[in-house]
């Protein structure tokens, strides 16, 4: 049958994966995509081998996330477990809004609430839901805040935003900002805090900030701590922080979206030391454990409080006897099943294999940073804290702006090379590189040859630019 | 292998779908599934044939959403290829934020956007984004409504959200509540304007309520027309509330989270006329087409908007060039891909196929209605104008708290035998029956058959309300 070309195609795709060898990215710009495949619906229906035809365009002109050598994002190598409950999420096709419609993925999604929530408040019953991704899971603790110190806030709304503020580091992520924006605070609530040379927030700094604030008749609302910064992964004083917002009547809010699941690991689970004072918290499952996109949690210390925030009487969808609706914890109405990639994974690999997966990315991430101290012609931002290793290479002849030139050059290169994938970001003036390692399985002769292909394309462009001024002297 | 078990048995749920016969649900209370299935996480990995074991039990105790007689929910029945395109979706496992990690699905996305503002504005361009569904979609209407309207919002906050209204009708979906609580406006924002039989918006009402509120001092920010209540599935008459949304400088908003498919078709594009003075409307493509869940684009009119709405730095992500970044257009930060399985089921089936399943849908909702308006004991809410037929079983020897009753009592009835899902809603004081049409090939067998059980349903609730009076009686 005509039909059976596409199922066969995917059924290919099941076994052998995308089978893209070596190349992680075909570096096309729009107009070259456009040239090769016709993005346009037509009229009328198209048969099915043309549509096997584009699946395998699709294929070719897309990153290959799932290599080791993508390192340019924090989510990456699946766990093949998730990967088949996705699919089967697929075939479900519901949403988790009702205990109706999804009995058992009701009860699947609440345990794993309770799996991740005893990692962080331990015996004592915390609760959660989850969302689409970790921004909107940071402005459901903004919500929470607000909700927990402004009083009539749900029915009144924001009558004096302009007097509350949050803390946040200036390596907290963007979404605390775009929370504040969107849910009516305003760009000024958001007070950033100078960090230390490797991303840590100052809390001399923040005492001062919150001080500061008071005085001008400011309320402090919030305070975010980050369990891993998306710049260098590092940790903020989580212990430190909680007892600054306890002093000073804030909500305490830690992100862990990236860093949450080093939790799984006995060895890592020390970073973590104040966690359990906060009053929610943000963990993506989707970046570290390797559970397809999006799996992302939002968790709080306190039972009922989603509810009270986010349920409204809706005839047509809740009825009388609607506790095990997680409809009512959520911002969404209709919601996809994400729980089920993140359970089937557990229950497959037990709480051993997380915790074998997080050590495994641990012990690449160091050995990645110890090969990268050895060499002279690099400088590391810090010791990693977790799977990201920040780094530069570095020519002591070159003024910063031309080693920056240079760094900038150098992901330029490897990514047109499109073998290997990484990332570039400014931190106080310079430009660093960043690997995110994904693939617990990343071995040292992989690593040798990251860094062998950096450095010698730093080779490369620093001839380049020695040429470039040559001609410049000589214009 | 032992790994492959998983395989094989994934591989078999594409060659032959989740394979549950007739029985759409099985009407598990919790402790019945747990007491059948270990929920629990243990610390050892477990062995694949567990997993195999599991994933039956998850088909077993899920229902069939894919099923023609669930009707319980906006959604349904899928498109085949779509549910490929998803499986695709899993294995290319990137985010939507960057052109960098997602070329061709930026296109794509782009792609599907530009294809659905064609619909609603012709041919001036209009910009979009897909979004995690409807409620964010609506929430994005109000951000866009309150940038328009209230200067420096994005800066220093709101700091008289008491004065703004919103008028929406009591039909319209509990999001813009949800919307309004979250973005710090209020419930008391939210101006509910009562609906005529059908569930359409009175706009005498609308009128009366504008005065009033500018009488009290308060601002007129939005107006939402809606195409296609959740309720009743009506449309409100969407060119009449552009020109009130004119008149009183409104920001106009429409929702056609679950209507708004049906301008694939030629016959239904007259319920729309109005739309294209829309500046926003949130549009589903996981209800009416059967795309796998989520699918829903937020669209406007005036291009930039969304960039305005949502941009900021973050140089670990955005780099200099991000005019093709959808992450700058967005609330979230990662986000799963959407659109593709949108685009290839639309490429296969072209806009004639999508017409073609819009028609069917239509022809076996007025086959049902047509039937209802036949039976004596039935009463039919109104002719549907989208997939979803409003009715109720009617005894005119009964009150309304006892007809009201009877309808409850068919629903559980119905409910509970699981082989038929559709919901009930109460409007006006009566409990109504409503069932959502979402296979296209709904033939008049199936009608006649879901009917049928309905009336038998009746009559026996009768006779056991019967029973009940006369026991009643005795007592």
């Amino acid at each position: 049958m005509d039909g059976d070309l596409i199922q066969n195609r995917i059924i290919s795709l099941l076994i052998n994966g995308l089978e893209k060898e070596g190349v992680l990215r075909q570096n096309n710009q729009p107009e070259d995509i456009i040239g090769n495949l016709d993005l346009s619906i037509s009229n009328e229906p198209i048969e099915s081998a043309d549509i096997v035809t584009l699946i395998d365009k699709i294929i070719q002109n897309s990153v290959n996330t799932n290599d080791a050598l993508f390192m340019n994002q924090m989510y990456g190598k699946m766990n093949q477990t998730s990967i088949y409950a996705d699919i089967l999420t697929t075939f479900l096709n519901t949403s988790m809004y009702t205990y109706e419609v999804a009995p058992l993925l009701t009860l699947i999604e609440k345990e794993c609430i309770f799996n991740l929530t005893q990692h962080i408040w331990g015996e004592s019953k915390g609760d959660g839901v989850f969302t689409p991704g970790g921004s909107i899971s940071n402005m459901k603790g903004l919500m929470l805040a607000r909700n927990s110190r402004i009083k009539n806030v749900k029915v009144t709304g924001l009558n004096n935003a302009s007097n509350y503020r949050v803390f946040i580091s200036n390596q907290a992520h963007y979404s605390f900002l775009k929370g504040a924006v969107f849910m009516g605070f305003g760009s000024e609530s958001i007070v950033k805090i100078k960090t230390n040379n490797r991303g840590q927030l100052l809390t001399e700094n923040l005492l001062e900030a919150i001080e500061t604030e008071k005085q001008k008749g400011n309320i402090p609302l919030m305070l975010v701590g980050v369990a891993g910064t998306t710049f260098s992964g590092v940790f903020d004083d989580l212990n430190a922080l909680s007892q600054i917002a306890l002093d000073n009547d804030m909500w305490y809010h830690v992100d862990a979206v990236y860093g949450g699941s080093l939790m799984f690991s006995e060895r890592e689970k020390h970073k973590f030391i104040g966690i359990e004072n906060a009053d929610s918290v943000s963990w993506n499952l989707h970046k570290i454990m390797g559970i397809p996109l999006i799996c992302s949690a939002f968790l709080t210390k306190e039972q009922g409080l989603l509810n009270e925030a986010f349920s409204v009487d809706a005839d047509y969808l809740f009825h009388d006897d609607d506790k095990l609706d997680l409809g009512q914890k959520s911002l969404q109405c209709g919601r996809r099943v994400d729980a089920l990639k993140l359970w089937l994974a557990w229950k497959h690999d037990g709480n051993a294999g997380f915790a074998e997966r997080i050590d495994g990315l641990m012990k690449s991430t160091n050995l990645f940073s110890e090969e990268i101290k050895l060499r002279n012609n690099f400088e590391l931002l810090c010791d990693p804290e977790s799977p990201i290793i920040t780094f530069r290479v570095l020519n002591n002849s070159f003024n910063e702006d031309e080693n920056n030139a240079l760094n900038k050059a150098v992901r330029n290169q490897i990514f047109k090379e499109g073998e290997i994938l990484f990332n570039f970001s400014e931190y106080k003036g310079r430009i660093y590189l960043r690997c995110v390692i994904s693939d617990p399985n990343l071995g040292l002769d992989q690593i040798y040859d990251i860094i062998n292909r950096i450095e010698a394309a730093a080779s490369e462009q620093t001839l380049n630019k020695a040429y470039q001024k040559e001609a410049e002297n000589v214009q």
